[in-house]
């Protein structure tokens, strides 16, 4: 029954798919204005309560609405500034606009900057004008710091977008624009200790110190989060789509966290949900222009700014392990496609799954010479078809017309769902891969409250 | 004899201005990593001897170094995606590399994110892991929130070279972007108080409470800052030449602070000091491929990011008064500029100087109907045609010719000179106007120093 009436929504929107659909309706100035009237009504309430919380809903409710305006009114700027990409898999390759992640970005930073001063209100109504010393400086320092660490990935996206950079410096920068944090993690908190699981605690004892490795842990996921948004992308609604499920996961663990009782988790808990309330609320506006069929696309620079979110969310809130846990797809998206990113298998300049005669997506594939790879490149290619992770395409057909040459679907998340589920239309597999996320988050709670008891238990 | 040279000089430029010698040569590798060893020697030995402030001399040469071989490396990208612009004032109207800020600005960016830990080199080596008490949290969010709201300008500037934006967004976003150095500004310091002069102490008494307008007036500074070097800009190596003697004039000051024997003075001056050096380096580095004839533009990147860069060195450093005393050109070319960009008199797109068919440079003109204009239009006209501000050209031919036109060379500060000084080649007006900013910034320091004992006599 449900798959009959996407089916019908589907068929709608491939009639409505014409070029005039496809461009963004510039809404008139008064409507936004009067959107903009009625999403401050929570705002002025939240503030006559001096609620902070639900200052911080109702900011984000505020820049839902200005992100979806600015969205239709920037698209076209965008485009014209020479930033629109190719639709690879729609009849007709039309043209639409890029790196709208700027847009919903910068609605970011100036929702998080107009916010924060009203963490500190109380200070600033009891106090004096010159008594400096209660004020909660570290509280600021962790704002300030995951600002620049999301405003510097922003900037590195955009340029990225612009200019397409180099491997080596996307590596880099994300480790170095972490820096701020790692200092304050260390000042603040300083834990490099892990808990040992019991089954281990006879050879290492309670508690394992990693003393730098930690930190060196830290710039990795900063590292890891920054860009396996990034690889985990190619068909419309996906990056945002999944960064969506990731932070409505964080929000949830937060409320969890601020029910726990725990004084200084309540904290960390709060700061999280001030960070991620607002990047949702942007997301979402993002979402609705960018699911099938996209009239925008969010570029590099959506992706990075979303992977930082959360990686200074993980480490400032003090669980990057947790945090792991809900990017299992991406964890996974990313050692699956190691053999073809490190070259021991060759990797086309596209590998996101290609539009078939039937509109429907097929896996797209890699060929190459067999006896050319290297010993680890054809286990690699075993392995993967032996797990039923990718296909073998006619190779025998192949070896007959082609010599040695063999034919397999690329190495990459999106694929593999094809080879599982078989062809399907593009927001049917956006929303399987969402489907998928939103298991591996399910997953995530039950690993984190439930197995884990198993392995540390509760003392 | 100097003019002499000058001009020889520049028969050899114009002779040698061909288009291959335009393009950035790409240096070899080997010759770069050289260089960058070489630089890191004052780091290593800085580090050695624990010295701060050698360390960011040590770390400004690096990034000097850095930044002139990515300019080289990352010019021709930057024309392969669509940023190059036309020198308007070269024959044959080249397109050269753009947005080459956005080089400057990342090294910059990553030099202070490296430099970052060592001001608190003494805590981390003296206290143990958790014992976050003493940590000076106040200093750490001084530099994040500062680095918070140069980044934003950057990507401001960035997306404004990409986009074009709207003049209201431009106004209204490096004034939220400074709100965490105000509320770090009134959490610290807190004195809104300016000191009255003596010559109007019995009617305001010796202090004058400026509230809330303190900080609207340190907003201001922040806005003018980021766009006052923007506009006045169009000449080869103007922009950042410019900077590089207002940075220099902060420099000289900081050092003076720092000998007062104050000690939050001296903190302050240090402060500002780590955060100038490494901008004056990069700075340096564009300058040297921004001087005519220019091998890249730095666009408005560069502008917003020193602008931004002053104005937060100027608030953390407690004397955003004195900073406007170095912005003096910058403060004369803006109030010159204001009938054309309020619109009193009509205001062409581009109003930088033209170049004649002697190839020297000449004052531009804007034309308009002298009684189509309001009172006030008119009022600006005759006023700085008597003043000598702006020179009126044939306004009697053009009467007889077209009815009532008149023509007058364009308010600003350039062709201020130009009508001053005459026809002038492009170097040599850049030179004229770096000269006229040096001066200014010598009488800025002669006021700061002398004048205003007249007025503050100390106490």
């Amino acid at each position: 029954m449900m798959i009959g009436i996407v089916n019908e929504k589907v068929a709608l929107m491939a009639k409505d798919n014409t070029a005039s659909s496809r461009t963004v309706n510039k809404d008139s100035l008064p409507r936004n204005i009067v959107w903009i009237l009625l999403a401050c009504l929570p705002v002025c309430l939240a503030w006559y309560h001096r609620d902070i919380l639900g200052l911080s809903i109702g900011l984000s409710i505020l820049s839902y609405v200005a992100s979806d305006a600015m969205i239709k009114g920037v698209a076209p700027m965008l485009a014209e500034a020479g930033r629109a990409g190719t639709d690879l898999n729609k009849v007709g390759r039309p043209k639409i606009p890029e790196s709208l992640g700027v847009v919903v970005g910068t609605v970011f930073l100036v929702t998080i900057f107009l916010f924060l001063p009203f963490p500190f209100m109380s200070w600033f109504l009891e106090t004096g004008s010159k008594d400096s010393l209660e004020f909660p400086f570290q509280r600021l320092g962790e704002y300030t710091a995951a600002l620049l660490s999301i405003c510097s990935m922003l900037f590195l996206g955009f340029a990225d977008d612009v200019l397409n950079l180099k491997w080596r410096h996307k590596v880099v920068l994300p480790a170095i624009a972490t820096l701020p944090l790692l200092i304050l993690y260390r000042v603040t908190f300083g834990v490099t200790n892990v808990v040992v699981p019991i089954q281990f605690r006879a050879q290492l004892g309670p508690i394992f110190d990693l003393g730098v490795f930690y930190y060196l842990y830290m710039a990795a996921v900063a590292i890891f989060c920054t860009h396996s948004i990034n690889i985990l992308a190619g068909v419309n609604g996906v990056e945002v789509g999944q960064s969506l499920v990731i932070c409505a996961s964080l929000i949830i663990h937060s409320v969890i966290g601020i029910f726990s009782g725990i004084v200084a988790v309540k904290d960390h808990c709060f700061f999280a949900l001030y960070i991620l309330l607002p990047f949702f609320a942007v997301s979402l506006a993002l979402f609705k222009s960018n699911w099938y069929p996209a009239k925008v696309f969010v570029g590099d620079t959506y992706c990075y700014f979303a992977g930082m979110t959360f990686a200074v969310v993980g480490i400032l809130g003090h669980f990057s392990k947790t945090l792991m846990l809900f990017f299992l797809p991406q964890i996974f998206n990313f050692l699956f496609s190691v053999p073809q990113l490190f070259g021991l298998i060759p990797c086309p300049r596209h590998r996101l799954p290609r539009l078939g005669p039937d509109g429907k997506l097929h896996p797209s594939e890699v060929s190459f010479d067999y006896h050319g790879l290297s010993a680890l490149g054809q286990v690699s290619v075993e392995l993967c078809i032996a797990l039923g992770l990718v296909k073998e395409i006619s190779k025998c057909e192949h070896d007959y017309k082609h010599g040695r040459e063999m034919v397999v679907t690329n190495f990459t998340l999106l694929n593999f769902l094809l080879v599982k589920l078989g062809p399907l239309h593009e927001d049917h597999l956006a929303m399987a891969l969402l489907l998928f996320q939103s298991l591996c988050c399910t997953s995530g709670f039950f690993i984190r409250y439930h197995i884990s008891s198993y392995f540390f238990p509760p003392s």
